[in-house]
């Protein structure tokens, strides 16, 4: 026999005071889809009346499969719930669920509040009774309710049991300042049961400030608490809230939670969890965090040299989960700690199979060895690693000569006396017997300079002659410099990602001294893999008589 | 009375198993000194004979107040742990502890060693009384130890014992996998005491996995284990170790572990975190993470209304710990007053008295503001937020004005048919009524290229007149390049290093869409900071009849 645990989300209401976080109206609606599709049962939309981004977007009167629910604070002192127009505000959202906020803090009422302990029961009370009247489900948020036990106990149960007895469905206990530890949030949990709320009515809202936001919520529904909230991506005030990304497949797939509860994210929803992971991030264009447990780009990924050949005899060897369940993938990447076999695994990858003790593994592995020395680096640049592999074993094809190139940069007064700058790149590339020369400039539509990188990379795939058809499609969408040690002096290393119109997207590295020079060899890299990729023959090559080579 | 609790550090060992990780030896060497300060007990630097950056790290024989710490695992089998080359390779380094990693889940026993159980327990032995043979402080890491436990537990402890019996110091409880949960470490670290092994005598190592990783080394620590491992900002492998940054405030500030334990970190080198929190990130050129416990630049910002006007109040009502004893600060909106005394706080830092309520104050803060969401970033570039303040306040000397620029970089083939590039620039500037042309390659010693921004870096300060005295000693040390967010699209971030002959060391910002621009505005702001640091006097200019001025 299972026991329902309930999933409470709240991105859209905590989740928004992320720092450098401001939801639009059509974000947070693609937002609640994406927690719809997961399968929450609450879905927090904001404070309707706060703001004009909440209003709207309460006005527009989302559907969803889950509870909609719209947060709110419990009615001021010296009016009833019934005249408090804050309240009003959040009732008229008409939302089947609302989660008002109130003090149990003894502290909090007297010193934020300044009004007495007896008046700030009454008002929990009235307020829940309120939104009952009203036919809603009622949630009571009971902030700073565990500083407020350890300060004073019979008073912040008392607040409970207020809500509670007013007829709120949840009594959810807030962790507001996020500094309890689990053993405590256990331990007050099980107190408040005691107090004789059953665990089927706790909800626990957690914060991350001492990294325990995950084991808070777990310690409580240890304890009996039956409510999780959480955000996505572990979004929230300060360090946020409690990742429900990670405690969502915690909850699915480990003990004794999977055998013990039943929840409404089902192991299909599952498999896009680290999907919806991502697409917050990019509605937010925030850079995914790759550490991040279950769904993170790292989170699979096998670096040390003995993990990796035991992953390829038996995944479970250094897995606690299969990444596929949540809809993530393993990574073994290549560093000068890789062995062998784990360089098998990456070059089958890429379509290169090489038998084992084939004396040119020896060779790649040393090639590698030496350009991490110069200040390369294949973790991420994977395309530039099968490059270097496909060198090593004869399978990289000539595609084209660069004969040289040169890029300019100005800075002056244009006409208007604005300081402006302009970037021009000129390329010469010979394919087969033929001399192909491009200029291209960088500008963007509002004619702003986007710089010589950008310049170079437009004259480079201006004219390739016969692989143009393979290029078209070539797009430069990020680049990541740095310096780094190149043996005896700094370097500067640049990876570039690219992309091209079948949704293919690959990283490649280029090392130099000169910044450009750098760009250049990574996208020279990110040029050949696709024409690799793509099937794409190299012209041969007429031999050219000895001193008739014209350079 | 208190009792001793050891931190162990493995940032440079595990740590370096992060996904795009790669230290070069001065960077190892840069983060010990760091670890040094903060006071971990141990330093583990990774595991010499196992790649060329560990080996030469090693060579330098680093001397750390820490115990300084190698890595290695257990000798294989069918050969005496004095005949087994890679452990004498560990022991060969030299230093006063030793930690091996070895087998204890039977499974990885038979599959991944493909060697009998007993076979296993004679390695751990035998390598353990090697080491205290040859009088190192040994540590036993034993590795999948949770995972072996629930599979076999009569085996795993057998591991335990077999390494703890010959002479190990430590016992490390190893959740390599970094599935468990924090009830299960507890509950298992409670079974191997109980077992014999007494918890002085137990390490805790755990992963992220599940978000678990400070829960469950707090619950080891609850069970008896007195030594912790982790990394600075969890770094480590696949979601990273437990990290250090958050688990030493919580020990050294919270209950009951601040009065049940000794640490070796004090309260003094514990306002020093944020710092080294940052350095880390610097060295890796890694954007912070904001949202990190304690060190996260948001983890004190406050963004709610109502937490803020609270927070004015009293910080104790949303804050579960003063920001200050970790270094870090208080983020409130910047529109309110206590955003202002920050900032004055922060221009007295730079020798600029402003008084409360100037309205100077709410010009820099706008400023700062709108720049901020141009892609600029002024928390480590100060002399860069230094100018931005001085212009506001009309404390910013015009030293000179550059007309305009060029930089060409061009790469070909030279007359030994060898590719070589070369970056020239050209530079006007107007000091006073003179006008300055600067032209400057870019070329080391070995005649090789240095790249476009030494190029230009070198031709401005070729001349600069009567202040060429001044800059004579400026020397640019190290520029980072990052893509980030500027408002409608993407531009490049750059900040420069630089330092002069008096030690002083300086960094500014640059943002452009184009990268040459970004770093000559960090460059102009690095030069004109000096200026003003040296009290440069600006050069009068003589008010040019209208239709006079010469471009």
């Amino acid at each position: 026999m299972t026991e329902r645990l309930y999933i409470f989300d709240t991105t859209l209401r905590d989740g928004q005071q992320t720092q450098g976080v401001q939801f639009s109206t059509p974000e947070k609606t693609k937002i609640a889809e994406v927690l719809d599709r997961l399968g929450v049962d609450y879905i927090e939309g904001g404070w309707p009346g706060a703001n004009p981004t909440d209003s709207e977007f309460f006005d527009s009167r989302p559907q969803t499969r889950a509870t909609f629910t719209a947060f709110g604070m419990t009615k001021r002192a010296g009016r009833s719930a019934e005249n408090d127009d804050v309240l009003a505000g959040v009732l008229n959202a008409g939302t089947p669920a609302v989660c008002l906020v109130g003090k149990t803090h003894d502290f909090h009422v007297t010193k934020a509040l300044g009004i007495g302990l007896d008046e700030n029961l009454g008002n929990i009370a009235q307020s829940v009774a309120h939104l009952v009247a009203q036919g809603r489900e009622a949630l009571f948020d009971a902030e700073h309710f565990f500083d407020g036990y350890k300060a004073n106990p019979d008073y912040a149960l008392k607040c409970l049991h207020a809500a509670f007895e007013a007829g709120a469905r949840w009594i959810v206990l807030c962790d507001t300042n996020g500094g309890t530890l689990p053993a405590e949030i256990g331990a007050i949990t099980r107190a408040v049961i005691d107090s004789g709320i059953p665990g089927g009515h706790l909800g626990i809202h957690t914060h991350d400030d001492t990294g325990n936001a995950v084991a808070n919520t777990l310690a409580a529904v240890d304890a009996g608490a039956r409510q999780v909230q959480g955000t996505l991506n572990g979004l929230g005030e300060r360090c946020g809230n409690a990742n429900l990304t990670t405690l969502i497949p915690t909850l699915l797939l480990k003990e004794p939670y999977a055998s013990t509860f039943e929840i409404g994210v089902s192991h299909d929803a599952l498999a896009g969890l680290t999907r919806a992971s991502r697409m917050l991030d990019d509605i937010l264009n925030r850079v995914p965090l790759k550490s991040l447990p279950y769904v993170g780009s790292s989170a699979f990924a096998h670096k040390a040299g003995l993990h990796a050949s035991a992953i390829l005899k038996d995944p479970s060897t250094y897995e606690h989960v299969d990444p596929s369940v949540v809809g993530n993938s393993r990574i073994v990447p290549m560093s000068n700690q890789a062995g062998q076999s784990n360089l098998r695994r990456r070059l089958s990858e890429a379509g290169l199979e090489v038998a084992p003790g084939d004396p040119a593994l020896a060779r790649i592995l040393d090639t590698v060895k030496e350009r991490e020395a110069q200040g390369y680096s294949y973790d991420t640049a994977q395309a530039s690693f099968e490059l270097v592999a496909r060198e090593e074993l004869g399978q990289k094809p000539d595609f084209f000569e660069v004969k040289r190139y040169k890029v300019t940069v100005e800075r002056r007064k244009n006409k208007y006396n604005k300081m402006v700058s302009l970037s021009e790149a000129v390329i010469v590339v010979k394919i087969g017997d033929e001399k192909l020369l491009s200029v291209s400039e960088s500008m963007d539509e509002q004619g702003g300079d986007r710089g010589p990188v950008n310049a170079l990379s437009k004259a480079l795939a201006k004219d390739l002659g016969p692989y143009q058809d393979y290029i078209e499609d070539l797009r430069l969408v990020d680049f990541k410099v740095r310096i780094t040690d190149g043996g005896t002096e700094a370097v500067t290393r640049v990876i570039i990602d690219s992309e091209d119109g079948q949704g293919r997207r690959w990283s490649t590295v280029g090392v130099s001294a000169n910044i450009i020079d750098a760009a250049f060899d990574a996208l020279l890299d990110a040029i050949t893999w696709k024409l690799i990729r793509d099937g794409a023959k190299p012209v041969s090559k007429v031999v050219p008589l000895q001193g008739a080579d014209i350079r």
